[in-house]
């Protein structure tokens, strides 16, 4: 509803109301991506809010609940985290058969470095009763949900973190690649939470409360969450939490032209919810042989790596299928086909990028 | 599929495949509901177990695990229990809009001696762990839900009970009414937890497993919950448990005539989940007055009470419609609205029996 046509120039709609918008991931250029450029994800639409009335209410089981102002955040010791956001159901267009939910292509994830104060700052000053369990972040966006018998009617956005990881390394940014916050990303403070799909960074925060029992709420439950199989048991609901290992192609872009016999750059990024990406590879005949990338960043935890490997293009003209899988240091890699039971969320199988090798140069080719 | 016409009679199809039946509840008579009366409830086919050869599996944080034949359970204390079972969903029909499920009219309902052990006995036997939470039951009933993107696909049916429930009061009946257990009621056992709603009196069971988390199963959060409203977080799904108070009218039936200036005997049914009815009002002017009803049956626990009130039909004819409404020992009673966050379930509002106040005796009377 409210994105600025000149911030989001050049990202695609995937909704109109509420706006959400993807990057085009072919244009994958720099480590960071350009606050313009930043997918945004909006369940609700965008609440207007105003630095000078808004406070961060944190209650619940705490010794002293508060309610911060922005400058009172702004007192607290600042602490920049660079982080690579992917939406839970990023790459939801290539599942067959089709899944409810955003149609999301390639481009639902981003880096950015974002500003703020560690929330175990100011769950310190709050001082958080022993025994308890989690921390639940609520925004200001709410709406009414419409699906009969399945859904609460008119909520607030909220996600709950177990204590644990609030404490870790969650920051409650108020910039975004040292500009402050815009609308569309969660102003004036967002939750950023390091190697977690995006549903967990609740923008337009308004309150931080502490529970003693797991958090049950729609966006916990019925969305963003999956099928989680047991030995012994059937199927239970469990909520989305960390990233799985990715490699995505940017380029060459699905449909380009490749020259036969030429030297083809394939490039993407690649990113993990825990420790760090370790090996890319990428096959160009099915998966029957795979051949390691290079990376063009260093390692660093929770961040995407960019990376490239100059692809042998064949002599004989023809379709070629390009695929790339990620490694990491967990030792956890892609696996072909998407396990039902995560629904349209998770979704890490190396995707298919179908490319014409061509006798010349006539047609265009990737850079 | 598989219930037999002889044993069903009479009996109301709500839906054929899985069998769903309901016993037509203006035709109420004694306390006790006949099995061949007693409403019928699959999720999936009704599956062929063999008494020699079915086993109920005990695990989990349990000392011993266990595996007991029919013979093994009968050779623990016999208890037989006298409880009402309602299903969740009952009164569905009259839900605007439609909710999604079977669409029950007042009949998935009765009232049964169950004959078996205590659940308690036998996790005594087992051992349970210190720390344990919840005890899980499942059925060897089981199949593919279909809902892409919110299920989990094959499961069987399970659902789990709080620790202290379980070792309460639930029984593991093996007889219903001193007849074995039919296959469509779950031979050769299945749980009856007095006071809740059916879908924790799990049938054709074969797996008792304890448990240090709250289960997350199908049947337990997608089916089988409601949005619980609190004052400070958005709603969270809770599974359904306690039945809520409720009375039903029996007689008249919906669009019965009845004379004016005659006496009409309003009968029916009130149940609760916690405690006893302690007061049953009937009104004939939609809901401005309120009239005590009799009981036909003394307080009992976990036992529906009849009731009759014997009505003076106006003497003016015309379109009137009949309300009955509960109290429990408790204190609680019946709403007049249907609170959207239960969805299809939990349906207790007084439901509206219209009749025709006739001039004469010349159309049917409800005895």
């Amino acid at each position: 509803m409210s994105h600025s046509p000149a911030r989001s120039a050049g990202l695609i709609i995937r909704q109109v109301s509420p706006s959400n918008l993807e990057t085009p991931f072919h244009a994958l250029g720099e480590r960071i991506t350009a606050n313009g450029q930043f997918y945004q994800r909006s369940h609700f639409p965008v609440p207007t809010l105003q630095a000078e009335s808004w406070r961060l209410t944190v209650r619940g089981r705490v010794m002293s609940p508060l309610k911060l102002s922005l400058d009172d955040l702004r007192a607290l010791p600042e602490t920049t985290v660079t982080t690579t956001m992917e939406c839970a159901g990023n790459g939801r267009v290539h599942l067959s058969p089709r899944m409810p939910g955003v149609q999301w292509d390639l481009g639902a994830v981003g880096t950015a470095q974002w500003t703020g104060v560690l929330l175990r700052d100011v769950l310190q000053h709050a001082g958080v009763e022993s025994g308890s369990l989690e921390v639940v972040l609520q925004g200001a966006d709410c709406g009414t949900l419409t699906d009969p018998g399945r859904t609460p009617g008119d909520i607030h956005y909220a996600r709950s973190l177990p204590l644990a990881k609030a404490t870790e390394d969650v920051l409650l940014a108020y910039a975004m690649n040292g500009q402050p916050l815009a609308p569309d990303h969660g102003f004036p403070l967002r939750a950023v939470v390091p190697g977690w799909y995006g549903m967990a960074a609740v923008k337009w925060l308004t309150t931080v409360q502490i529970t003693d029992r797991p958090f049950q709420g729609f966006f916990q439950t019925v969305d963003y969450a999956y099928w989680q199989q047991t030995d012994d048991l059937p199927p239970q609901l469990v909520p989305l939490s960390t990233m799985l290992v990715k490699a995505q192609i940017a380029r060459p872009a699905p449909h380009d032209a490749v020259v036969a016999g030429s030297h083809c750059e394939v490039t993407g990024a690649a990113w993990t919810g825990e420790g760090v990406v370790t090996r890319v590879e990428v096959s160009a005949d099915g998966s029957e042989s795979w051949a390691d990338a290079d990376f063009l960043d260093p390692a660093e935890t929770g961040v995407w790596r960019r990376w490239h490997y100059s692809w042998d293009v064949p002599p004989r003209p023809g379709p070629v299928t390009l695929l790339a899988r990620a490694t990491d240091s967990a030792g956890r890699t892609q696996c072909a086909g998407h396990d039902p039971g995560r629904g349209g969320y998770m979704i890490n199988f190396p995707l298919p990028v179908p490319v014409t090798v061509t006798p010349t140069s006539s047609t265009s080719e990737a850079p």
